[in-house]
């Protein structure tokens, strides 16, 4: 019996409760805009499915306050184990490296927790500002407003979605929700691309794989390291895992487990137990059995798809597995999910703020849509090397494991999602002093340095002054302010940013914060002396120095390779720089906020 | 009306919920103890009152997993500025000089936290386990056996406590406990000591302070800096805290607050107004004012004594203030407390799970009435000091700022805490090897080193693997494992540590903990290789190597001063180094053992 209810208004409807949808939600409930999350499953993941987090996606986390309890509760991969085939038909170890090549990197490793571990710090967080998952509810209907004028208006409602709730005795209630945005953040086979006939661009490749969760008993000695293992008996990665589990992926042969008939993987072809003896016969001469039978195994065949748009007409969008689908074994999936919208989630708060317009939605998908082609065409070329079989006598032709770790350690900043590059748009400017701040890159994250606060010498990741709570962030790089020449030119700064036509008095002050960035010396600075505006809190004066232990800070300017001259480096809400100029470049800042903010 | 209510009995019954009694019960608790704490104040201190916390306590929170919280919620003082009389008769920065001068110092800061919050730590976590205080309760009376039999069985219970507990209605309602071991931690007018005659050794001196608490208002640029003011209008001492606030001590002459009668202090004769005028004009050339009223004041007079006996029989203790009252500036106050009971309560727990015989009590008095001897030692010294005019043309014989300098750094080691040196006891083993691991003391806490774990390359700072969990911890440092020589010692050892007469096997595994920590390359090193024995995880076997960003970690044998040929270090369950020997040392070891262990 279907019930019918009441219609109802929202200003972001976010279909979907996977990393995408509850990164977004999350984002939103901070930024305090009217979101509302559901999804069809009556409960969260809870085992199995992805469980990597990249090194960036770590930064994310911890831009939302939230890396502590993922850093507890995850298992830390540090190390990367190569074996390869030996002279005795086995496999042995070739070399060892970090699992993290990013030099930048502030979490030099990949993270692994269950996915429903992860998506429950999102909804502990959300929880706390009163958003929460309405479960087993789902859209059947979604219709978008074809009104030219409505759909530029950011007050307006354009997308009605009729939602289906099951209660707990089947019934069905029925509510209509009229929302100024949707997101699609509903997986691979996404209700919302289809309603919208998005396609998807790219094809299935032959490698199948089939993956196992365990407690292993093993004489494996990289049991507890990343280990990418090429033997004679096929190809397979074993990750380890939080609660004393591994993962393993295991390639087979597709004669094993298609149906002939369809060309479909047929899971009833494969048992965990055949799964599992593939593996031990790759590990020879190791053994390794489960302690504590298999926890959890599936079986897929790597689809290697993008999405054709990522969004219709600004209105409704899409995020994660519903744009973008590839192999699992570089651990992008899930990162790549959360990163779509956290990129999103400032852009949707500031059109809802009225701080911008519609159009600068238009660079989710500029910014988003070719990281997922970047990141589709390194899937190609890794999961190849990967499914390839071993160089050997008898086969010469084939995959060198030097040519394996080369691929592995050259691609490290895109894996790592360390080396996101966004390029030119409204939201980022173009690189007009390019050779001025030389390991700054517009368009990049901001690196992790350490400093020291000049008013009390306590270190500070300058990460950690990068929140992510909807503020562009301006870095006010003095060189040495106690220099007079330097100090000259704080003061014209100054003057300038106190103009009227200085985006610190054109728009109200909260959706700006300054840090003050001075080279000097601990022991001797006087953080009363930089001009207020600069400094609006004793603890936004930081100092290019060493901690009082001597071994924290005090290379920032050289890391950065900030000029003596200074420099000023403005940072988007989500962490990307958006505009680096000279210490007398507010106008440069002026415009660059002029072209797309609003009053 | 007073009701009588049925007698009951306790293994702990610890009276006062200060700082020294939650360490304990929080310790207690953690060991299953059955213990109970009563505090005759009806909710917990709010505001004032005790607040810093030297560097060796933040090492025994972390201990306790308890660091994180306090590290969050504490203001972290990095950084001590001196100041003294200037030519135009007001003051000037002399110099800074980081606050926290022991180099070993895992957390290089003191931590400013008003007590309430501190104690809230343990209170939040012991009741996870069921524990919590009962207040509104006091001892009226307290009776010890005399019976030398009952005393020394373990298993009676010779303390017979009378309590009242007041209800909401004001009702007294009473009951007695017998317990096995009664603990007095009810602050300087310590109800327990005096009801056991232990009178209280030492002097008042001519000293007296008044401390004020506020949110500031000022052009003082050390405002978030700790700072020493010597100015010819009198000393005082500013120390940053929490949620902006700031806690002065001004020192004010005896005749302004002292009644001429009774020569005691009289808070009538003084308000918190008086003593802001006396800061301020201290601190003239600046400017200090409350910028929302003064939080909360207090007068004292500087009281130096010890208990002359920190137990009567090994049944009843005293800790914290009702064993030694000292000046508040060094900011050692609740620091020693709860390091009373740090080093009470696994001792105390040993005692009633049987594993030791309660003689080893006695070690408590031994260890903390020397350190306490040692705090007034200091305190006489630095208080006198600080108390002093500054030397200036007219008072040439006064105090002069390298003097003062001289002696703040020269008891950092004892002001930080880090160095506390518990004397040769039955806990404590004779240092038989003195030359051995050159930079490893018996009897001090183990210095903070990063290694990195052999299977998986994660650094861990070897205090992370020493925690207060009740058990002895055998650090076995191979050497280079690899090296022939050296595997053949560790096969020895593990020959020795497998025979019958070895304390592994002569008392219950569950009392030790081993790691082992080899030199060697973490891209090379195969943990499976060491001995089963000294790997019961595979986390517990460490390479003296950097993790894999080269930051951390590699320096730990040279540190420490491990020789080559290896060692055997034994930590006690509070942190201290206990014993060292060479890698055939195991039988030095046993003996140590049987000096006091229980089978």
């Amino acid at each position: 019996m279907a019930v019918q209810s009441a219609e109802s208004k929202v200003d972001v409807l976010i279909v979907g409760a996977g990393p995408a949808g509850v990164m977004c939600a999350n984002a939103l409930s901070l930024a305090g805009v009217n979101v509302r999350i559901v999804d069809k499953r009556d409960a969260k993941v809870a085992t199995g499915q992805a469980d990597g987090i990249a090194p960036r996606t770590t930064e994310v986390f911890q831009s939302y306050g939230l890396a502590d309890r993922l850093l507890r509760e995850g298992c830390r991969v540090y190390m990367a184990a190569f074996y390869n085939p030996n002279e005795t038909g086995g496999i042995e170890l070739s070399n060892r490296a970090p699992d993290v090549t990013a030099p930048s990197a502030r979490y030099p490793f990949e993270l692994a927790l269950h996915q429903g571990a992860i998506e429950a710090i999102f909804l502990d967080s959300m929880k706390t500002r009163g958003v929460e998952v309405q479960r087993s509810t789902r859209p059947t209907g979604i219709e978008l407003s074809t009104d030219a004028a409505e759909l530029v208006d950011p007050t307006s409602y354009p997308v009605k979605v009729t939602l289906e709730c099951l209660s707990l005795d089947g019934t069905a209630h029925h509510e209509v929700v009229h929302a100024k945005f949707v997101l699609g953040a509903d997986g691979a086979h996404s209700w919302v691309r289809n309603a919208f006939g998005i396609t998807m661009d790219g094809e299935q490749t032959d490698f199948i794989w089939g993956v196992l969760d365990m407690v292993p008993d093993t004489d494996f000695p990289d049991i507890r390291n990343k280990s990418l293992i090429h033997s004679n008996n096929g190809s397979c990665l074993l990750v380890p895992r939080e609660a004393e589990r591994i993962r393993i992926y295991i390639q087979i042969a597709d004669t094993d487990v298609c149906d002939p008939k369809t060309g479909r993987v047929d899971k009833d072809r494969m048992s965990p137990e055949q799964l599992l003896k593939v593996a031990q016969k790759s590990l020879i001469p190791y053994t390794l059995n489960p302690t504590n039978g298999i926890n959890w195994w599936t079986l897929y065949i790597i689809g290697q798809r993008v999405a054709s748009k990522f969004s219709v007409h600004n209105r409704v969008f899409i995020a994660g597995d519903a744009c973008h689908t590839h192999s699992p074994k570089a651990g992008q999936g899930m990162n790549a999910s959360m990163n779509d919208s956290h990129n999103l989630a400032w852009k949707l708060a500031y059109v809802l703020r009225g701080w911008a317009p519609i159009s600068i939605l238009s660079t989710y998908e500029s910014e988003r849509r070719k990281y997922a082609l970047d990141l589709i065409a390194f899937d190609k070329i890794y999961a190849t090397l990967f499914s390839g079989k071993p160089v050997t006598k008898e086969n010469v032709n084939g995959v060198s494991h030097e040519q394996f770790l080369k691929t592995y350690q050259t691609f490290g900043g895109f894996t790592s999602g360390i080396g996101v590059h966004y390029d030119r748009s409204v939201l980022v400017s173009e690189n007009a002093h390019p050779t001025l701040v030389r390991n700054m890159v517009v368009g990049e994250r901001v690196a992790p340095q350490n400093f020291v606060g000049a008013a009390d010498s306590t270190p500070y990741n300058l990460q950690d002054l990068l929140p992510s709570d909807f503020r562009f962030k301006l870095l006010v790089f003095t060189g040495d302010f106690n220099e007079p020449i330097q100090t000259r030119k704080v003061e014209g700064l100054v003057k300038s940013l106190e103009r009227p036509e200085s985006f610190l008095n054109k728009y109200p002050r909260e959706r700006f914060d300054i840090t003050t960035i001075s080279k000097g010396n601990k022991l001797e600075f006087d953080y009363l002396k930089v001009p207020q505006l600069l400094r609006p809190h004793w603890s936004k004066v930081l100092l290019d120095d060493t901690d009082v232990s001597g071994t924290i800070g005090g290379k920032g300017y050289a890391y950065y390779g900030i000029p003596d001259e200074g420099a000023l480096v403005v940072v988007r809400p989500d962490g990307y720089i958006t505009i680096i100029t000279p210490l007398d470049g507010a106008d440069e800042i002026n415009k660059y906020f002029a072209g797309f903010m609003n009053a």
